[in-house]
C-alpha cells in the first residue's frame, strides 16, 4: 500500500493551462499524490480517472492518510476548529515517515490527552457537516467541536507552577514576550541512512546542533513529527505553531528530497528557535539537548504527561499591565482577524504568480532562448557554406552570439532555484503560519462572548462576581498574549521580508547583469559599420 | 465585395497554441484577411466554418485575387513556373489597393507582354496539375509553363542594343556587376491621404526622394505595384525581385497600416536601389525621377512595351571573363541552389521562432510581470495596515518593488517592437528574395540541359556546329550573371546581418540593461540588515 503514494484533498478548483503538463481539479476531489519533488510549487498527481499531471502544491492538502480512522474522544475539550492537518497526523491512523506503520507511536508513552471516553461534541454533528457529518473521525488526542468551549481556562482554576509562567510586559511597541538574553538557534545538517530491526527498515537521521550546548542530537523526520505534535497540543491555542514539510512515502530516499526536507525542517526549526515561548518549553529544550536515550525516553513520557496544553496555557501567562475592557479585547481581536486573514490573501496571490512563473521560466521562456540561439547557429553554419571569401568575422559572430542564447536559456532555466525559491519558500512558511491563526483567533472570540456573558450569568446566579472578576481578569489575559504573539509575529515578518525581498531582488540583479554581460561580448563580435 | 478583405493561402500546418487567440490552419486551406496590422508576424485570419485567430505571416500567401482568372496566352514564352504573385496580380483580375477595379490599369498603355494568343503550353497540362489542372489562368502578362524552355535567349538572335549592355566583370570575389560610381538610394516619407473623382476614390500617395536629384515624386501603392511588375517582367529570370509589401484592402487609412507599409516600401526601394542593374534601368529612373504626369505616362508606355524581357536580359549581359563548360556552370548552379535554399530554411525557423517570442514577450510574460508587481504592492498596503509601528521603510521599498516590475512588465511588452522587429523585418525580406531563386535556378538549369543535348542536337542535324559555339557561349555569359548576382546577394546578405545582429544585440543589452538599473535602485529602498 505503500506504494500507491498519499493522497491529497483539493482545496481550490485548478484550471492547467493546456500543453504545461498540468491537471486540471475541482475543489473537494481527492488526487494521489505521485511526486511531491518536482520543485517550483508544483506537486506531479493523479485523479481519479488516471490522469496524471502537476497542481500548484498550494491548491492541495497532502495527507499520507489511507485508512478510515476510528471514533474516540478525550476528556478535555479542546477548542480547534477545523484542524485537519491535526486529524491526519493523529498517531493510530498514520503511516510514519518510514512507510511502514511504526510500533514505535504505540509503545507506553500515552499522555494525559489520550483516552476513551466519548467526546463531548457541543457543538453537535453539525460542526463537521462541511467536511462530512457522518464520517468516523480519529481523535486520539484532539476532540473537535464547533463551539470552542474557553471556560476550561476561565473559570478553572490553573495551576500554580511558578517554574513555568509566561511573562508578558509592556515594550515599546506594546506587550510583548520576554525574549531570552541571546537568541537559540540550531543548525541541521548531515543527513545519514540509518536502518534498524536488522535493516527491515531504513530511515533518515538528521544531525540538530543547537548553538547552546553545540552538541549534536539524532532525530528522525517522525521525532520532528512528534516535536510538533506536542508544541501544537501545548501552544496551539496561543501560537502559531506551523506544519512540518509534509510526508512523503515515495522518493523518501531521493537526493533532492532529502535536501529539500532538509532545508525545510532547518527553517521550521529556526523559527520555533526564534519564538520566545517555544524556545523555552521542556519539551523544545528536551529535543534539542538530549544526553542519551533514557533521557530522551523520559522527557517524552513526561511532555506527553503535560497538562497545561490547549487553553490551559493562558493559566501561565503573568501580565504585568493594567486590565483591559472586554470591548477592547474583542476590537484587537477583529483587527488581527482582519490582517492575518488580507496577509494570507496576498501571500496566497504571491505563491500562485510565483508557481506560474517559476513554470515559465523553467519550460517554455529557456526553450525559446535555446531555439534562438540555435537558429543563429544555424544562420552561421549556412554563411560558411556560402564560399564566398571574408565572411568569417560574421559567421565567428553569428555562433558566439548563438552560444549566448544557448547559454541564457540554461541561465534562465537555473534562475527560479537562485531567486523564488526563497521568496516561495518563505511565503510558503507564512501561508502556514497565517493558517494557525483562524483557531488562535476562535479561541479568544469564544472566551470574548463567554465574557459578554457574565452579567447576564450573574443576574441568573449561575457565577459569582468574583467569578465575574476571575473572567475580566482573564480575558485581558489571553488579548496581552495574544497582542505579544501578534507583536512577535509582526517583528519577524518585517524582518523575513526584508530579508527575502533582498535576496530576490539581489538575485535578478545579478542574473539580469550576467545576461547584459554576455549579450555585450556577444554583441563586440560583431564588426562596428 | 471590397470589405470581405483578402484571401489566403495557407502554405503550411500551424497548430494554434491554446489559449493564446490563434488560429490552426492545414496546408492548402484558404482563410480570408482580417487585418494585417496585428504586428509581430502575426495576420488576423478567418477560416471557412468563420473561427478567427493569429496565423504566423510566414504561412500564408496573402492576395487580394478574388474573382476567377481569365485563359489568355502571349506571344513570348517565358521560362518561370509557380510564380503564383504573378498570376495574382495580373491586372484584369485584380483589385488595385484603393479597393475598387481601378481603370488606370486598362488603359492603353499595353505593353508587347500583354497578348491574347492562346499560350503555348509546351510541358502540357500536366505541370499545373499541383495548382489545379483544368483552372483558367490569368496570363495576359506572364505565361507559364513547366519546362522552363530557353530557346528564346539560347538561339534567339539578341537585340543588339549597346546602351543597356550590362557589364559582368571579373572582382576579387569573381564575376561581379558594374556598380555605379556614386549609390543611388531614396527616402519615402509623407504619407498623404489623397482623392479624385471628386472624392469618390481615395488613396494613399508617397513622397519619394532620390538621393540623386533630390527633387521629390509622388506616388501610390499601386504605382508601386506597377513598378513591380515590370522589374519582375524585364529582371525575374535573372535577379531576385521581391514582392512588395502585401495588399490590403481593409484599414488601408489606418495610421499604423500606412507606418508599416511606408516602412516596407522604404525597404523595398532601398534595396531596389541598392541593385547595380535595377536601380540603372530605364524604368526604375523613371519612376525616381519623372518630372511631370506627360513624362511617367509616356515612359509607362515604353516601358511596356520594353521586348528585352525574361530571359532576353541574358542577351544584354557582357562578360569579359573566358567561357566556361557546362559542367562547371551546372555545379555552380548547383551550389547556389544548395545555398539558397538552406538559407531559406533558416531563416523560417528564425521567423517562426522570433514570432513565438514576440508573442511571448507582449502577451503572457509581461502580464506576469504585472502580476508580480501587483502581489508586491497588495503585500506593501497589507502590511500598512498591521498598525505595527516603524514599518514604513519596508512598506515603502515593497511598494516601489512593485512599481518596478509593473514597470519592467512594460518595458518587456514594448521590446520586440525595438528589437525584434528589424530582426523579423529584414528576415521577411529574405525569405521574399530567397524565394525566387528557385525560378532563377530552374531557367538555368533547363539552359544547361539544351546545352548539354547539343551534341546530340547536332549529330540529328537540328543545329549546326555554329549554333553549338553560340550555346556555350550564351551558357557561359548566364552563369556569369548568375555568379555575379550571387555575389551581390553575399555582400548585401553579409552587410545586412551584421547591421541588423548589431541593431538586436544592442536593443537586447540596453533592455536588461533597464531592467538591472531599475532592480537596483528596488533593490536600494530596502534597509541593509
Amino acid at each position: 500500500r505503500a506504494n500507491t503514494g498519499p493522497t491529497a484533498q483539493v482545496l481550490y478548483d485548478f484550471t492547467a493551462e493546456p500543453g504545461n503538463n498540468e491537471l486540471s481539479v475541482r475543489e473537494g476531489e481527492t488526487v494521489t499524490v505521485i511526486d511531491q519533488t518536482v520543485g517550483g510549487g508544483w506537486i506531479q498527481a493523479q485523479n481519479s480517472s488516471g490522469q496524471t499531471g502537476l497542481v500548484p502544491e498550494g491548491y492541495l492538502q497532502v495527507s499520507s492518510h489511507q485508512s478510515e480512522p476510528e471514533f474516540s474522544s478525550s476528556h478535555i475539550l479542546l477548542q480547534m476548529t477545523n484542524r485537519k492537518d491535526c486529524l491526519l497526523l493523529s498517531p493510530s491512523a498514520v503511516e510514519d515517515d518510514d512507510g511502514e506503520w511504526d510500533d514505535d507511536w504505540d509503545d507506553q508513552s500515552v499522555g494525559s490527552y489520550r483516552g476513551n471516553e466519548q467526546m463531548d461534541l457541543e457543538g453537535g454533528a453539525s460542526g463537521w457537516s462541511s467536511h462530512g457529518p457522518s464520517v468516523k473521525i480519529s481523535l486520539n488526542k484532539f476532540p473537535f467541536s464547533k463551539g470552542p468551549s474557553p471556560e476550561v481556562f476561565l473559570l478553572a482554576k490553573p495551576p500554580a507552577n511558578n517554574r513555568d509562567r509566561l511573562t508578558v510586559y509592556m515594550g515599546e511597541v506594546g506587550p510583548v514576550w520576554l525574549y531570552p538574553p541571546s537568541p537559540l538557534d540550531c543548525v541541521i545538517a548531515d543527513p545519514k541512512k540509518e536502518s534498524k530491526l536488522y535493516g527491515l527498515k531504513s530511515f533518515i537521521e538528521y544531525q540538530i546542533i543547537p548553538n547552546t550546548t553545540n552538541r549534536p542530537v539524532n532525530h528522525r523526520y517522525k521525532h520532528f513529527d512528534w516535536l510538533y505534535e506536542r508544541l501544537l497540543e501545548k501552544f496551539g491555542s496561543v501560537l502559531p505553531i506551523p506544519s512540518l514539510p509534509d510526508k512523503q512515502v515515495t522518493g523518501r530516499f531521493d537526493e533532492d528530497f532529502i535536501r529539500m526536507r532538509m532545508e525545510r525542517l532547518q527553517a521550521w526549526m529556526s523559527r520555533m528557535c526564534r519564538h520566545p515561548v517555544v524556545s523555552q518549553s521542556d519539551v523544545f529544550q528536551l529535543f534539542l539537548t538530549y544526553r542519551d536515550e533514557r533521557e530522551w525516553k523520559a522527557g517524552k513520557r513526561k511532555a506527553e504527561k503535560d497538562e497545561t496544553v490547549g487553553p490551559m496555557i493562558f493559566s501561565l501567562i503573568e501580565p504585568e499591565a493594567a486590565e483591559l475592557n472586554v470591548t477592547e479585547v474583542e476590537q484587537r481581536c477583529e483587527h488581527y482577524n482582519r490582517f492575518t486573514k488580507s496577509m494570507e490573501d496576498v501571500v496566497r496571490e504571491l505563491l500562485n504568480v510565483g508557481h506560474t512563473h517559476w513554470k515559465r521560466c523553467t519550460g517554455p521562456l529557456p526553450k525559446e532562448y535555446e531555439r534562438i540561439g540555435r537558429a543563429f547557429r544555424n544562420l552561421s553554419t549556412v554563411f560558411n557554406s556560402s564560399k564566398y571569401p571574408g565572411e568569417e568575422t560574421l559567421t565567428d559572430a553569428l555562433t558566439a552570439a548563438g552560444k549566448t542564447y544557448e547559454e541564457i536559456a540554461q541561465i534562465v532555466a537555473q534562475q527560479p532555484q537562485k531567486d523564488l525559491h526563497f521568496l516561495l519558500e518563505t511565503n510558503s512558511e507564512y501561508k502556514g503560519l497565517l493558517g494557525c491563526f483562524p483557531e488562535i483567533i476562535t479561541v479568544h472570540k469564544a472566551a470574548v462572548e463567554k465574557v459578554k456573558e457574565s452579567d447576564r450569568l450573574v443576574s441568573a446566579g449561575k457565577i459569582t462576581n468574583n467569578d465575574k472578576k476571575t473572567l475580566n481578569h482573564r480575558i485581558s489575559c489571553m488579548s496581552y498574549c495574544l497582542q505579544a504573539e501578534m507583536n512577535h509575529f509582526h517583528s519577524n515578518r518585517i524582518y523575513d521580508y526584508n530579508r527575502v525581498m533582498q535576496l530576490y531582488l539581489e538575485q535578478q540583479v545579478t542574473f539580469y547583469q550576467q545576461i547584459v554581460d554576455k549579450l555585450r561580448a556577444a554583441l563586440n563580435q560583431f564588426t562596428t559599420l
